[in-house]
């Protein structure tokens, strides 16, 4: 069993590595509970912008004012566990201007047609992304 | 572009994907906002068995009485989309016998060493799958 080390990611890279990825999962609070659901995401001028059919359940939260969410991809090996993770801590609109609307609905594929959908910015405000790395040998650390 | 459809699962259907997996995210709330962890897991009597050294976020809310969190667990292909997400609303508890830690700890591989570490359990009361399929020629369906 080899070891293995946890990299904190700076804000730049964590978003780099969100952008890589076509989907992730959005976080949210429904009827005071915590709920979670896939979505595929494109990254616009730093906001995360998804789409999702599944229900009003998020779409609600973020209509008006906004509502807080966290959003997470990640790309972790099932075997030896490495890869990376970034979880974003942001405010979720709902987009409601047509031309955003049609502009993104064309670079975001649904996932299920026929259903509902709605498209939401989430404006990131705390970046979390950490790298799994095998561990290597020590370069002038003093800790082994 | 081909299209696809979601079919809902049954409780069993989902649990199994589930147990079929090694990680998931577990969703919980953390200083009244949303948050999320990448984990691995194990199912062990119906229950969510997870074990995380992401810090004492999760685990001093997972103590006393137990908290409500979501586990979320998905297989879906990053092209097609198609796939299956399962979605559990569950209690959680820290697990606390020492037997119990070490029988899990054995099962359940850590992802860093050296961090220290928890063992918790999800009791789900609550279980969502969907699997997204490609859209088959309907069968006996009036909707196409």
């Amino acid at each position: 069993m080899n070891e293995r080390e946890l990299r904190e990611l700076p804000r730049d890279e964590s978003l780099r590595l969100l952008a890589s990825v076509a989907m992730g999962r959005v976080v949210f609070t429904l009827q005071a509970l915590p709920a979670i659901r896939p979505v595929n995401h494109i990254l616009d001028g730093g906001d995360i912008i998804i789409r999702t059919h599944l229900g009003a359940a998020i779409t609600s939260a973020a209509d008006g004012d906004g509502t807080v969410v966290a959003y997470e991809a990640d790309a972790i090996d099932p075997d030896d566990h490495l890869g990376w993770s970034v979880i974003v801590l942001g405010t979720a609109r709902l987009v409601r201007d047509e031309a955003e609307v049609a502009r993104y609905s064309a670079m975001l594929r649904p996932w299920v047609f026929g259903n509902m959908d709605h498209v939401i910015r989430i404006h990131p405000e705390v970046v979390t992304g950490f790298r799994l790395m095998a561990f290597s040998e020590p370069i002038g650390s003093s800790e082994h």
